[in-house]
């Protein structure tokens, strides 16, 4: 079993000195949870910053039963870390050499304020009151939290999926701050195709007959608009040769989502099987504020740029090393979409490295194969 | 303004002598609308079977503004026939040599016996207790409508799209009743793509406050529901380009299906536009009964044959030729899947011809581009 982890908690804000958002909205003060692995060193210049994706939470290293406030959402399958296998002495990140930090994003159901936290000002969950946050809002906190540490200038800031859509931005928005720039299967502006898969899975939410506008947490939750959304989105996760070689043989017609449809197939009743457990450690409202600002992210806007090249002047400027990944097999994060940020990286002569990683896994694989991004992680790391 | 287009109804079966699907379900007598097109010459050889796609109707060709019973469903946009472009004197079906017929499928909500129609036993729509309709139970009824034509043999049968499954099983349970056979951007047996799309519309419908298992004439029908299964199949039938092109540009807040989100862009106000659209002339219960035709649509199966090899031996035996037309810009029935229809073919040795036609309008191009289909159906008819 990994060593313990212990999840962290950072308090910024108060009523009288409110984290004010992008497009307004207000919240009077703001938790954000996090772990971090290995040691600051003395001039606190080790430090890498990672970023989780939609689902994941920031607790990607070590053994952790229990967050604080949590509640039954901290599933056992949460229990281990999601990035073991590239974190600690020898990995890709080493430990040994470098401190990671990993935190749950803004409005997220792991321990950082979000809708299901009680708004101060009712003694009530926030719930449909609780405002989209959009990934520059994401940065601003997540400086604050390195503010704390006392940490200037970060080594590297990376992520995978949504969590490199993270990186980019804070490497644009404070590109002093960030000297190495690592991305994994994500994107520069969402594409229509995502935009609409997005969109479908707000609308199953929505239309939930539990959701209420997001006030659902004194009575039933909105499950089966979240199941239906995660099922939308896990086919582009994971490979169809997968989902194919991980259903079962049997077909099991649920008991209490369908009253006319007899399911027919593995396939069906696979996914299926993958949206209920899903529901069990992830909170509706929390959803919808990741998919939304994955859906209108565009890093030119989110870095309040004029354009794409004026954006990256700025990594230029500040002399920072990009690596940008691509999986092959990718249906969530195209390749096209990776090309597309090297194309306005190198018009900007940013000094980017571009590798694509050839997988049956699909955009999972970073999650699966540690091996297909060690080595470059590692040798970008320690140049 | 085209020719006027009447609706005439074919009544089968009986309480006594009841339609009998292969599932074990029963129903007491049913109505088949449908229209015909050109004359039906002396000895009734020139026939030509027609079947319409997932949505679509038996009004293919003409003006008909009101089909008895339908009411509200049969919307302005519907009162020009879906394939005028195609069909009549000079066109690639050609009115002045062939008799076509065209028939909403059974489960239909365009004239045919379906969910939304009067059960007789408690003269209440059957709603719910409606069952589930495969493709080789619709071939079983279309073929009592030859019969009531006196048509022994067909010059042809046509489908695009779903039609084209229906298509196959046609010509491959009736094999010495057909001597042609045309299929567009179809199938051979349902891929797990779209099968996982075809659920997740499934699931959408099934879990709208107002679905009530499907007994809901009474009362609000599942509109957001069928509108979310509609925008999650429309993106599969047109070419993203498109729907860059035709969306506005200005973005619409609906009123009365969001909650929480705010619709941020023109493809996602433009895809909820024509979901919502969709639900003025479409019937809940229905999609669900067409979609689960497709969903476990296997032609093996469906033609009751212990082998690809086995089917299409009758093919051959008959005599049949075969055309079978892919888009290569198709994201619904993707080319790979004519192909796989085309190999079997070819190993049982049946006269086949595939073309690929090059299109930017994806899987819709068969409504639209008339010009890429009309040469080879004209020919094929014709030889």
């Amino acid at each position: 079993m990994p060593a313990e982890s212990r999840t962290e908690f950072f308090q910024t804000g108060s009523p009288t000195a409110p984290v004010r958002l992008r497009d307004g909205s207000v919240l009077p003060g703001i938790t954000l949870a996090y772990e971090t692995w290995g040691t600051l060193n003395e001039d606190r210049s080790n430090a890498v910053f990672l970023f989780h994706a939609l689902s994941g939470s920031h607790h990607a290293v070590g053994h952790n039963p229990q967050i604080e406030g949590v509640g039954d959402l901290w599933q056992p399958e949460m229990h281990e870390g999601w990035w073991e296998s590239m974190i600690g002495p020898g990995k890709a990140i080493n430990t040994a050499e470098y401190f990671v930090i990993c935190a749950n994003y803004l409005g997220g159901c792991y321990g950082s304020t979000g809708p299901s936290s009680l708004n101060p000002e009712t003694s009530k969950p926030w719930g449909a009151a609780f405002p989209a946050v959009s990934a520059a809002d994401q940065v601003e906190v997540f400086a604050k939290l390195l503010d704390h540490f006392k940490i200037s200038v970060l080594h590297a800031v990376i992520g995978p999926s949504v969590g490199g859509l993270v990186a980019l931005t804070f490497a644009t928005r404070f590109a002093e701050r960030v000297k190495n720039v690592i991305v994994i299967a994500s994107g520069f502006k969402t594409t229509v195709l995502n935009r609409l898969i997005l969109f479908e899975q707000i609308l199953a939410i929505e239309n939930d007959p539990h959701f209420h506008g997001g006030d659902y947490y004194d009575a039933d939750a909105p499950l089966y608009g979240l199941v239906l959304a995660r099922m939308i989105s896990h086919k582009t996760f994971v490979h169809l040769d997968a989902i194919e070689k991980r259903a079962r043989q049997d077909v099991v017609q649920p008991d209490d989502v369908l009253a006319w449809y007899r399911v027919r197939d593995q396939f069906q009743s696979y996914m299926l099987h993958q949206g209920k457990k899903f529901v069990k450690r992830f909170d509706a409202n929390t959803y919808l504020r990741i998919i939304d600002l994955w859906s209108r992210y565009d890093a030119t806007q989110e870095g309040d740029a004029e354009t794409p090249s004026a954006l990256f002047d700025r990594a230029r400027s500040a002399g920072q090393r990009w690596l940008v990944f691509s999986i092959d097999s990718d249906f969530c994060f195209y390749p096209e979409e990776q090309a597309e940020l090297v194309k306005h990286l190198e018009e900007a002569q940013v000094d980017v490295m571009h590798i694509t990683v050839h997988s049956d896994k699909g955009h999972d694989s970073f999650l699966l194969e540690p091996n297909l991004y060690t080595p470059h992680i590692s040798w970008v790391l320690g140049k």
